[in-house]
């Protein structure tokens, strides 16, 4: 029985629902139809009606992350209208500060984020999904090593695309080394990783 | 019918071979009991015998990615009998280049780790087993850092324990970008990226 379209959307929302607390607790290892259903209360037979195969539900599930992602309050673009983005180097450090696992939901994202990985390298498509993501991230944050270039913040000896790749590099190794070990890697110490790297970059 | 044990040991050394196989290829996701008795033409059954569950198979693949990962040609400690091993910061270099995907073993391996961090994750026990990887390779980094500042090769400045943590995010975020786009990210550049990082902290 097909369900009308009002009662359609209201259940894609239950079903996003409990795709995210499947992830969050279990990963992407336990995202299963059935798992889902289970944390609906609904049938295996009523969620194969919006998701058809278990690759559709991951799909779903990482549109999901990457609209959280934005969703979740974010230095560079504030969504209370708070005080506008900050540029240059201040611009990518809140660019770079804003992927770490510094909070609650930071921490949420970033388990879904890193659990994702695996069913990622494993399928073409979701591969390329993800490299053309951090493709772009990496396009952001050479714009802002360039502008801090421009500005005198960062020595203009190396392309700001390396500087972008380097700084990438550090921050998603700091997302996992704090995913395994948070109580050695709070909020603090990993700003401050930031923080020398940074200072090291400006420095030359 | 148990098996003898000779026969138990080679087949052991059977199931090993299909689980590298499910996990270089479709990853922790696909790693099911069923899945890597189809691998080795045998039945589920069979398999229960060695693995009476899928926590015991992966809980064996991260053993057999240790091993393996000892096993493979390294620069810190050649499996040959070449050279001997650096002191340093050439320690410190060859540690973390050990860690990169520069050749198909160092993907192949690579691809597992990465894969290895959503079930890791999501169950305690691996989740400690992994931290506990990760904080030995710290504590080999800061041996090597620790060491370099000795030598006056790195600026005496900054805890061994902290030029340590930033190094290893530096290369697992490295990993992470070279595993979804190693066209863009070939051994030349990750090695140029690692070696302008190490060069950075030189300078101090």
């Amino acid at each position: 029985m097909t369900p009308a379209r009002g009662d359609h959307e209201a259940r894609r929302t239950e079903v996003s629902e409990a795709v995210w607390r499947v992830l969050s607790t279990r990963g992407f290892e336990a995202l299963t139809l059935r798992a889902v259903a289970a944390e609906m209360g609904a049938t295996t037979g009523l969620l194969t009606h919006y998701f058809p195969s278990k690759k559709a539900l991951v799909a779903h599930a990482l549109e999901l992350l990457d609209r959280r992602s934005l969703e979740r309050p974010r230095r560079l673009a504030p969504a209370d209208g708070g005080p506008p983005p900050p540029e240059g180097l201040a611009r990518l450090r809140a660019a770079l500060l804003d992927v770490l696992p510094l909070d609650g939901p930071g921490r949420a994202g970033n388990r879904i984020w890193v659990g994702s990985w695996d069913v990622a390298l494993a399928d073409p498509e979701l591969a390329e999904a993800h490299a053309a993501r951090y493709a772009r991230a990496r396009r952001l944050l050479t714009e802002c090593a360039a502008d801090a270039q421009r500005l005198g913040e960062l020595p203009a000896g190396r392309p700001a695309e390396e500087l972008a790749a380097g700084a990438q590099a550090f921050v998603l190794g700091l997302v996992v080394q704090a995913m395994f070990a948070p109580a050695e890697f709070p909020a603090e110490r990993q700003t401050a990783l930031l923080d020398t790297y940074l200072a090291g970059l400006a420095a030359g």
